[in-house]
């Protein structure tokens, strides 16, 4: 069993900040800021490649309103949505999560954004051939 | 008008991926990595604090498909979904909208995870106080 589903089940324990039927939210046990959260489905999906819609729509909803609860129980001034699929993009546990990074004034997060000049009439051809 | 309202408008052009009713899928014009992509409600929202749960679910629900489609056009080997809110958070376009990052070996993308010592249950507290 994954360490998601261990924890789900109840046989590790976590901080709990939200739980219902199909969603349950925890303290990430690494904090990149104060209040990270992550965001998880209950059933085991591998990532946003093999979730069923209905499943990601009830996951963003509950994303979506602790976005708002968490920023105004810190007194953050935004935050980032985050989701990570497969390991070449950092995912560490094959189970299906989106973080919930609060920010804050001078908090010395940052995902950077280094602009490469590709040809995008290019691109744009090969996803949408 | 927003930036991303006069692109949905068309009176700014850009590299359209995907375009429905409700959303659109642009090229990012600064690209992180190679199929770097953009998916926004045509509605105009400022971000996740403020978009209603039916328009967020149908503009995930366009991500989950172009996330498959886009990494297997490309032949990514994963990737990345972001959502910036708030300028604290980096969002630099006052605009819903989620970032598709596809991921390829040795990319030179990183999202920075560093670990604060934060004592988790007074964070729990006051989160779900």
């Amino acid at each position: 069993m994954c360490l998601f589903c261990e924890i789900i089940e109840g046989n590790i324990p976590s901080k709990k900040v939200y739980e219902d039927d199909k969603v349950l939210a925890i303290l990430d046990i690494s904090q990149i800021t104060r209040g990270h959260t992550l965001v998880m489905p209950k059933q085991h999906f591998r990532n946003i490649y093999d979730v069923d819609s209905e499943t990601l729509a009830h996951l963003m909803e509950v994303v979506r309103k602790l976005a708002i609860q968490i920023t105004e129980k810190t007194g953050a001034l935004g935050c980032n949505i985050v989701n990570n699929n497969n390991e070449a993009a950092g995912q560490s546990v094959m189970h299906l999560h989106f973080h919930i990074i609060p920010r804050y004034q001078d908090d010395g997060f940052q995902i950077p954004a280094p602009a490469h000049d590709y040809d995008l009439d290019e691109i744009l051809h090969q996803l949408t051939d």
